[in-house]
């Protein structure tokens, strides 16, 4: 037996933290930024990629296997830990570390997004959010106190203030309307979390979220509002819900070199290549997405000529890996024409080894970029990569 | 990045192989027999269990994770190789070892058993059996010929007669009829091995298959045959069929010991706990079955207390592991309450975590029988083993 196991955390030698939650900046580069974000679990090299354990597991994978591909720190979704298997039993196994055994830095969100995306027979109020059960119809309600609760029980490193995301069109005055009821769950979460007792002994650290839609003005007011808390970090919400790639680049560069330089920026929920490049030039720290996986599990792979689906014919002699510059396990052991006949028969290990790769691409071009960054040529790096990945942004 | 590595092969020390094939007895305690099996690909220490990976890959798992279960020779199926990916494809990327990167001995089966159980609008000849791809209908014929063209172009070190399984009950008429038909098919297959150039470089063993069924005088008849041929081990088929357990163990009690005791026994398709016990007290060396890893896709997992269903909610809250004697990575990572809600979920992770189970149990069995052969105990440790699964054997 030689099993994997999952990381103790990465710890730098660089700077040691002093208190449980720091954030030191190594060297900028315009506003790309390259530091390290300590947490009781261990310390973040940022700008870091967070993959997704949504039920607690990243889909098709070990915790044993999600190590391997470098990631540090990982996310898992408080709506689905709420659902099953429950704040209780969670608590009672010690939190979301030990009952999943993963042993580096843990994020949890709110539960917002998803009660609003996911939810059936939802019903907004000022307190929170009614719904039901979309497998069995119990009714169950979240509002800011409940989403703190849960986040305590779970004992993530980091968690996610309750917030409403405004869908993708919206009209300003309904921006504006959902921004004042995120404004108002913000200081209440902050008051609960101000209590919070830390049931697992490891410290949480509460991060505000920046949403506002699409205009400025409501991103600045929301930016204004948060630099109010005296957070370890602050995040943006409400992107990448349905905008082009150029909307996307304009609202962060818009909103992230407002926020403050001594804290991580977290951009949720945003996971290509070219979202990842852009955002740490924007001044990004931290980034998640169940993208790696997802589209693993339909057959399609990142790559430094763009993104491809391994089914098509062209692959079906292919001796080359999935990418050339890829180490991951996938990309050390198999070829493609291998990886492509897994797939086709939808055999189960050909998910498993497509979203290793997609994970420790991204993973491994936040090294890269991180690099680039302490070695002050982030700005050709940024140029280069775009042309190889063959995107353009406005 | 810390990769699992294929194993290059498990080479014992105790007595290196002067051929490329070679079977050594270390020890017997009755007709139980502890030795090692050398081929091409390294050295199997015997009894052995072999995973199965139908497809070339074993479902849910990548090869290095079956390489972690300690696994030294796995099995693949020619009928699916033959559909998808194709012999031609798989002879050009040098082999079956190459392919799939498993750099340990592969055992191949003819392609018989699945033609004659998958198969669509199949029709046995006396030359062989013409059938249609359930997938897209093209219409194609196996007989001896063909499997050993695929299984030479797939290049596996042990590869199997080409025969015909009857079906479970038959008469005795049938099956008699069904054993004139293997034994001609195998006096073709042994003629063309004879004239095989191993197009990997590899030599391939051949097993002659002893079939009979149920009737014990046409074993014995079968047994007589297959003795004729110069072979490097010989294999007992249509057992586990659809009888019960004492019929499976009537049949290989009279069968394994009339075997050439200086060639190793291969009793197909058979793989539960107390079958692997039975068959090694019967003078069997090597076992295959995909069981393991099937019913770990359907929440079931080996333990010493018997064969459980990890959905049972009276797991919901249990911090032990799958089996408290496993040393698997699933036992030294996770709790039966964190496997429970990855497999009520359906999340694929929970599969892959109980195959890697459900395989270590089974290796390790035979690494315990053996161990238990070696140091003349085993007698007890039959006993014993089949008191705590709970099974009565006649």
């Amino acid at each position: 037996m030689q099993p994997n196991t999952p990381p103790a955390a990465t710890v730098l030698a660089e700077k040691p933290p002093k208190n449980e939650f720091s954030f030191t900046l190594l060297s900028t580069q315009g506003h790309a930024r390259a530091g390290q974000f300590a947490t009781p679990h261990g310390t973040i090299p940022t700008p870091a990629f967070m993959p997704v354990g949504t039920q607690s597991a990243v889909k098709t994978l070990t915790w044993g296997q999600v190590a391997d591909t470098g990631a540090s720190m990982v996310l898992s979704n408080a709506y689905h830990l709420f659902l099953s298997p429950g704040p209780e039993r969670i608590k009672q196994f010690g939190g979301l570390h030990k009952w999943m055994n993963w042993n580096g830095p843990i994020l949890t969100d709110s539960g917002g997004f998803q009660v609003f995306s996911l939810a059936h027979l939802r019903k907004i109020t000022p307190k929170g959010v009614h719904f039901r059960n979309p497998v069995n119809g119990d009714k169950h309600f979240i509002g800011p106190a409940e989403s703190m609760a849960m986040q305590a029980a779970f004992g993530a490193d980091v968690i996610m203030a309750f917030d409403e995301c405004p869908p993708y069109p919206a009209d300003e005055k309904q921006v504006a309307d959902s921004l004042t009821l995120t404004s108002r769950w913000l200081e209440q979460c902050w008051d609960i979390h101000s209590q919070n007792k830390f049931p697992h002994g490891n410290e949480q650290a509460l991060f505000p979220i920046v949403q506002g839609g699409t205009y400025e003005h409501l991103r600045d007011k929301a930016i204004e509002n948060v630099a109010q808390y005296p957070s370890h970090g602050v995040a943006i919400g409400g992107v990448s819900v349905g905008e082009d790639r150029n909307e996307i680049n304009r609202i962060v560069a818009h909103t992230a070199p407002q926020l403050p330089a001594d804290k991580p920026r977290y951009l949720m929920g945003v996971g290509t290549p070219e979202d990842l490049l852009m955002g740490v030039k924007r001044g990004v720290d931290l980034f998640d997405c169940v993208m790696p996986t997802r589209i693993a599990r339909h057959a399609t792979f990142f790559s430094w000529e763009g993104r491809k689906n391994i089914k098509n014919q062209q692959f079906a002699d292919d001796i080359n890996p999935l990418d050339d510059a890829c180490d991951c396990w996938t990309c050390e052991h198999h070829h493609r024409a291998y990886i492509r006949h897994l797939c086709r028969l939808n055999e189960p290990a050909g998910a498993a080894l497509m979203s290793i790769h997609n994970i420790r691409f991204l993973v491994k071009l936040m090294e890269d970029i991180r690099k680039a960054i302490l070695e002050n040529r982030f700005d050709d790096f940024y140029e280069d990569s775009l042309t190889r990945l063959g995107v353009t942004l406005r």
